[in-house]
């Protein structure tokens, strides 16, 4: 199939095309420049909803449960997990079983989970190209589910609209988002498992911080709830509604998603140079450069800037 | 000061004038090429160990218990903490702790806690960098501390002569470190915290699962500790001792190594069009571009082409 015939059939709804594309584009293999091309003028109304929070949190509970919400909308939904330990990611090894699949069969739901290494340009890369297929397929809701440590990964949730951070009960929760720069991505807080001991104390220490940073613009609420049953979920959407509203109202969306597209290009940028350094680092002049710095006698940002200057 | 007189400085044994190259070469300040050229030739004596694995499994325990083994060989020793829940880190919020000091006040040993984002070039780069310096000053051993979840903290950790992969008992811990990509790159695995249930049936979960794959070359022996108490971290070390030996005697330090700096070169190159990129992205030329991209008349990427073409 031709680039331009998976992206027509993507956009008529054939779920084995858009599968097809994604791939094509998070991985830049050839027709990607062209399937983005053709795709990218029919991006941009989607909204896209990041969740992170430490493994174990909730997240994909969280995830599943909003799924329904939305869907009890009549709105459709995509879904990209690129938590490596998310049961969305369903990679069965030695008997690990994918616990949730209430929505799988709904063909509203598209649900996709991305390997959190080994994309070229990295997986912030990866997963923003996949984001602007789904949004340019046509889907309204797009939820970035990710785990919230590590540079790569908090980047990603940057990068959405409203972001969701998810923490537990306890102290060392809330601390632990602080440190992994979770507090200044927040949007809105959910502090899931809050039938468990604790959770009007991480309520309180999440406002104490809170209290510590800019409180000009928008103060991210803080939601409790047990996503195993279901409390808290509709106020936890009324919460990302709200927010919406807020950036719509402000102009806020307009900004932020003008930073996102510099962001953008920046990364393309870099995937180009990466591409074209990919081809270079096998011949054998390049081979000469790494002998040198393997040998000590070049370091390997002189090399990089010669390589560059070539 | 001078960046040929804080090399000077740091190579006789200067903490502070330390702590300012590594500031200035993490995050490329003026100056920091200077000191890299300058440095760089009396690199590649230092042997790097990554530590990695999820938050809470002991790992700053483990390095910490590493270090007094080091120090009672004689011998001195660097950290580089990149996981933000490190208490190496030790940035205080709101009462947090700094729980381990033991060797804050030995001149033998160099502690550096590294941000995990924010760093332009990434993460990787940035302790890269950081690793030559302290390799370049002479120190002997360089621990590099990190979570391993994320793209860019398995990458850190890749770039290690040995990388020692820390889980815990119980059968789920295995499965996320396999499915974050951890069994490929351990070349050491710790069950820390062995006097808790399960243990016995990680370690055979993990053989199991190291069974399965390439057998042919150097197999990752898994160490019981627990490193509250210091049990196993001879063993451990002993285990390191010994990954260090068949790498050597095998040739394959020296291959890695050149691998390495292949790698090194692609992240300098990197680094070096995102500064440029950095440079051009507040131009009005450039404006213009993401004015066009942010109406969608062009994709990033296209705009990215042109930028990197002008």
């Amino acid at each position: 199939m031709e680039p331009s015939d998976l992206v027509a059939a993507a956009r008529q709804g054939d779920r084995r095309a858009l599968a097809r594309i994604i791939s094509i584009v998070e991985d830049r293999r050839a027709g990607a420049d062209e399937i983005l091309e053709q795709l990218y003028p029919h991006s941009g109304t989607a909204y896209v909803i990041g969740l992170t929070g430490a493994p174990g949190a909730g997240k994909s509970t969280i995830t599943d449960r909003l799924i329904g919400t939305v869907r009890s909308q009549g709105d459709e939904v995509a879904v990209l997990a690129v938590d490596p330990s998310s049961p969305f990611t369903g990679g069965a090894i030695l008997g690990d079983r994918v616990r949730m699949q209430d929505h799988v069969s709904d063909p509203g739901v598209y649900v996709r989970s991305m390997g959190s290494r080994g994309h070229l340009g990295g997986v912030s890369d990866a997963t923003t190209r996949a984001v602007t297929v789904l949004d340019a397929v046509g889907k309204p809701f797009v939820f970035v589910e990710t785990v919230g440590v590590g540079q790569a990964e908090v980047e990603i949730v940057d990068a959405a609209d409203t972001t969701v951070v998810v923490v537990n009960p306890g102290w060392g929760d809330a601390i632990q988002a602080a440190k992994a720069g979770l507090l200044e991505i927040a949007d809105v807080f959910v502090v899931n498992k809050a039938d468990r001991p604790g959770a009007p104390e991480t309520v309180r220490d999440l406002k104490q911080m809170l209290m510590l940073g800019d409180q000009s613009g928008w103060m991210p609420p803080i939601i409790e709830s047990v996503a195993t049953t279901g409390d808290g979920i509709d106020l936890l959407w009324k919460a990302v509604e709200d927010h919406r509203s807020h950036l719509t109202v402000s102009g806020e969306l307009q900004e932020r998603r003008r930073a996102r597209v510099e962001t953008e290009i920046r990364r393309g940028l870099v995937a180009e140079v990466l591409a074209a350094a990919s081809d270079r680092l096998g011949e054998a002049e390049v081979d000469g450069l790494v002998d040198e710095v393997a040998s000590r006698s070049l370091d390997p940002w002189t090399a990089a800037r010669r390589l560059l200057n070539d």
